[in-house]
């Protein structure tokens, strides 16, 4: 057996022993070192760079590392076998989605004041954020021999005196601090209860028995479990205040990037708790933790868990086979589910927090659409609208209060930095707008995040979804790529490997916040995000055709998804992925599957608002359609073979290019 | 640090590390090593004898302890410090209650006769054995793409069609193994549902999913928890037939051989806890897990479990304080509780397993005599009956199907073979009959159990409750002791310690199964014994006088109780535990709270009836009876001090010690 050292930037070494001939790849995962490995480890997408510092591995060459690259020791884990003791580095980029969890600072977010919106949106249509829990104060006489009534029957009688229900359920939770909570607080004591309906009392459940001068808030979970991304709030289920928001990569991320490879893993010999760890032991647990230690909960306050997230993944997350998700005929073990607690899954909440899952319509539109679309208010408009999810793969919803209907492309997780040589999450260090300059073809950067100590921007480490859009849209306005997204200039940021495939250095390996290798865009990358804007643009026409409609008809379109806040709509239409459409009409909500979320966590009526958008919204399955192939051809070009569609470009464009010469 | 071995006579060496001058009995609660120390290890039982094979301790001369026993290595280990490595012998007797687990043939017991005849009593009086489990046969018809509904709600619909209930609800158990149970078997299934009412369908729960060829019956755990013994049956909730019993010590024994003792202990540091990990993970678990062995049934189908304890170990079963049980006013944290689940407890069941806890009345009249009570069928008779339970303490119902009285008296684990230096639970090995010769003073004894290889008897290990009866009944018949338990006769069995103090020899050394020591009983066992049967005929006396009776108006008695099968009620009546009715008046009615828990765990009904039996009994509490003490004082004699009470019994003595001379 070999030792085998993985070193990183920002954290603890983790070792393991390895046998020989072992696969690097493999090594990491079982040592629980999170690299990024978009293609599942087949060699193809070239993101599990390690650098190898000491020891030696047996590689096979890759159009991914140069020689240069090669001599410095850059090494594709996938392809590398261990073959002696071995201490590699995992670089920032690598390890992205393991070292960087962000616990929102709140003051300064552009982002709460949208989920504050969209929460006043949802009362505006009529659905009061009622979610029946509160706390009440309950006083009662002290036992005696002449009244020796046991604990629970005394605070069951109290509490249906105070609220006229005629039983109360005490929690196993409760029951078992009981006795030692009202004796430390002479018989008054402070209970968190849910009520089971609105107007009637019901049975009241009490959640948790604490002294009456506790002042932690009641509180609530919602998350937003993308297939690359992980975000979550802590909320106040009283005020509905916002608490706390984290967001971190998806810990399954080491699985594959796409829902396909995770499932095939989940196959395999205890894979299904595997990917379940991976999700909740890894990700969601740890941003639970780090949220309440940011404002000092307990954890044990969190009495209501809503999720919102793709088929596989609320699947995958509740430990339930997702399969037959991926073999015809494609079906779902649930839509709806009111079979989970907190317990049953080891989430870091009370043990009987029930998990609302919000419902998916079929395995390729999730609970993430029904939440978004609860959040893009487009059910509660007469007009038409058009509202875009692009997180890994796009989904689309598209309707009024009348009818809905969606669809999904595989647009792949280019949006989210995926599959993408430079790419990256919208978080610390990513390249989120970007602009170029026709003549000098020098870029000016906007990067996310500012240096804590010195309020100083930080120095760029990738590219996120908006960065990409910017970069390609100048770069074509520049004519310094051709519609087919080659490059058709030469210059100082222009670079080409040994085959003579072209990239674009955004920023050279001395300026990065790694400093290991220029942050650059190249003709893969390139291609890439043209295939996946070319499968949203080709969706919204096929969907709209099979309605009989053109894009003429959307007064509206909401874009959401971890593409970034700082999207170019602009930008956007200017490479083809959004149709031509006045910019006015465009708007970007940002994460409303986790806005919808934490609609429905505060709100029963908003979660049934959810299952009744989920049970009429139609799906429209893109790859029945004869016409879909042909568009998404058609459409992957820049901004489109018909040039026609996209009139304001063409403008744009040679502006561009007559500026440049 | 010194290295201390316990070994054992049937199983393997503990070892565990101690400091210079711990207790020894700490030392062995650390290892979990269970050493019997009814005291809580003060030195006044002399139970947790324990021989040194090998190094030294530091222990304080006990009289417990002869100078012949001494010289042998024989030493208590609550008065010993180890000051060496060590190594010491616990012997079968002191381990008792950990090695004797046992699971019951079932053909050949008359104790599941007993069970069988209580069930059909139950039935008798009205009260179906329903609990509204059953298994369903669900076929539906499989997905396409044309069906593409998810498989919860294709399951669910398809239970409402067949049962005509209009919702369902799915354990998240069978959630999670829906999609590859499905699949496995052409969406033919066979389901565990549980129906919320008898008569209306209500929203039937799924527990369990599974091939429809699956043989497994639907089971349920009834668990009778005692101070001392745990014993549990696995029952067959469609039949009602038992399908193993089982029954070991109490693990907690260890710390304390009464409830008062156990409650200290569990108000230090993760002291419920350890108390609740004692009575679970290491008495109940290991119960079902070899009941399950026996039977080849897969743990996880116990859907249902009923609990029949008393006040006290209800609570720590829960892991609910039960320290305001010792304390005035003396409050249990429940009487009735609906909050348990297995899952909530770490019981080896189905993890929604509900647990019904027989109720109970007060601190000191738990749920064991409740449902001992209902197994009594006291309850359903217009005659006056008495219910006898003799546990460690004895408990007793008085009253008929119009008003029940109980009452619960200090008699300490006597009758359980506690405070008796070789006394023993009724179980293999156990001295449970005796006659003695009048002239020769030769007894003849009969044993509890069969070597399972020669089918031959078990030589002797301990005596057990009703072989103590019968011993000293026949001392006190043969004249060989005297009305205060005092030995006034001489002879080969009769020894006498440095002190005078007197015993007799029922087995020697060589003929007993440990060959350790002689099985006796000494002067302070008969004085405990006298004062624990005084405490029982006091408290009958002393109950009936509150009401206006006398033993006279009795029509019936029945006792229950761990006290042994083999109890002979002619000579318990000769010592003056039982007041002098005619024999055919006595039933012995064996485990009548485990008798009860299996009725309620069957029957729905019995679970309503054991509630209102429990809400309409009174509690009376003898202490606050003036008489009582005088009572107690005037019953501690053979039989009596008023021996007019005992008009039989004289007759009988002055017939044996005519024999005698």
């Amino acid at each position: 057996m070999f030792h085998v050292t993985f070193k990183f930037e920002h954290s603890d070494d983790v070792s393991i022993y390895a046998a020989p001939g072992e696969n690097l790849l493999e090594v990491a995962r079982k040592a629980n070192v999170a690299i990024d490995a978009p293609c599942s480890g087949n060699g193809s997408c070239g993101k599990c760079r390690v650098k190898l510092l000491s020891g030696q591995v047996q590689t096979q060459p890759s159009r991914h590392i140069s020689q240069e690259e090669f001599d410095a020791g850059w090494r594709l884990a996938c392809t590398s076998k261990v073959m002696d003791d071995t201490t590699v580095l995992v670089p920032d980029i690598s390890s992205a989605y393991r070292d960087r969890m962000r616990v929102a600072d709140l003051d300064s977010k552009k982002e709460i004041e949208i989920f504050q919106r969209i929460k006043d949106n949802i009362i505006q249509a009529g659905i009061p954020l009622e979610n029946h829990m509160s706390s009440l104060l309950v006083e009662m006489s002290p036992p005696s021999l002449d009244d020796t009534m046991p604990d629970n029957e005394r605070l069951s009688r109290a509490i249906c005196a105070l609220t006229g229900a005629d039983r109360v359920k005490i929690s196993y939770f409760a029951m078992k601090k009981l006795p030692d909570v009202l004796r430390e607080n002479d018989f008054k004591v402070k209970c968190v209860i849910k009520y089971n309906k609105e107007g009637t009392v019901g049975r009241p459940y009490v959640f948790d028995v604490t002294s009456p001068e506790d002042k932690a808030p009641i509180c609530g979970l919602a998350i937003d479990i993308g297939t690359t991304t992980v975000a979550a709030l802590i909320v106040d289920m009283e005020t509905g205040n916002i608490l706390a928001k984290a967001s971190s990569g998806n810990g399954q991320i080491r699985y594959g990037a796409d829902v396909i490879n995770r499932i095939i893993e989940s196959t395999r010999a205890n894979g299904r708790s595997k990917l379940q760890r991976a999700v909740i032991g890894e990700t969601i647990n740890p941003l639970i933790d780090n949220m309440c230690r940011s404002i000092g909960l307990d954890r044990l306050r969190i009495f209501r868990v809503c999720v919102a997230s793709n088929t596989t993944m609320n699947h995958l997350f509740a430990g339930i086979s997702a399969n037959p998700l991926r073999m015809e005929p494609f079906i779902p073990a649930f839509f709806e589910t009111d079979s989970l607690n907190a317990q049953d899954l080891g989430l870091h909440a009370h043990p009987n927090a029930r998990i609302c899952i919000s419902p998916n319509i079929g395995s390729y539109v999730g609970g993430d659409i029904t939440s978004g679309t609860l959040a893009s208010m487009i059910w509660n408009k007469e007009e038409m609208s058009l509202f875009i999810d692009l997180g890994t793969n796009g989904e689309l919803v598209f309707g009024n209060s009348d009818f809905m209907m969606s669809c999904a492309c595989s647009a792949g997780p280019a949006f989210e930095g995926g599959d993408i040589s430079c790419g990256m999450r919208a978080t610390t260090g990513a390249i989120d707008s970007c602009t170029i300059d026709p003549v000098t073809m020098e870029p000016t950067l906007s990067v996310i995040g500012t240096d804590p100590e010195t309020d100083e921007p930080v120095p760029p480490v990738g590219i996120c979804g908006s960065g990409i859009i910017d970069i390609i849209s100048e770069l074509y306005r520049c004519g310094i790529i051709n519609s087919k997204g080659l490059f058709v200039r030469e210059g100082k940021r222009i670079v080409r490997d040994e085959h003579g495939m072209g990239a674009y250095v955004l920023a050279w390996q001395k300026e990065t916040g790694t400093q290991m290798r220029d942050i650059s865009i190249n003709e893969v990358d390139i291609d890439n995000f043209i295939r996946a804007k070319g499968a949203i643009f080709s969706a919204i026409n096929v969907m709209l055709s099979s309605l009989g409609f053109d894009v003429s008809v959307i007064d509206h379109v909401y874009v959401a998804g971890g593409i970034g806040s700082g999207i170019n709509m602009r930008n956007a239409v200017n490479i083809g992925m959004f149709p031509d459409l006045p910019l006015e009409k465009f708007t970007y909500i940002g994460n409303s599957s986790l806005s919808g979320a934490y609609c429905i966590l505060l709100s029963k009526a908003a979660e049934e608002k959810v299952a009744q958008i989920a049970r009429n919204m139609t799906y429209l399955e893109l790859s029945n359609e004869p016409t879909y192939m042909d568009e998404f051809v058609a459409a992957c070009f820049l901004p489109h073979t018909n040039a026609s569609l996209f009139p304001s470009v063409q403008q744009v464009k040679l502006d561009g290019k007559g500026d440049a010469q």
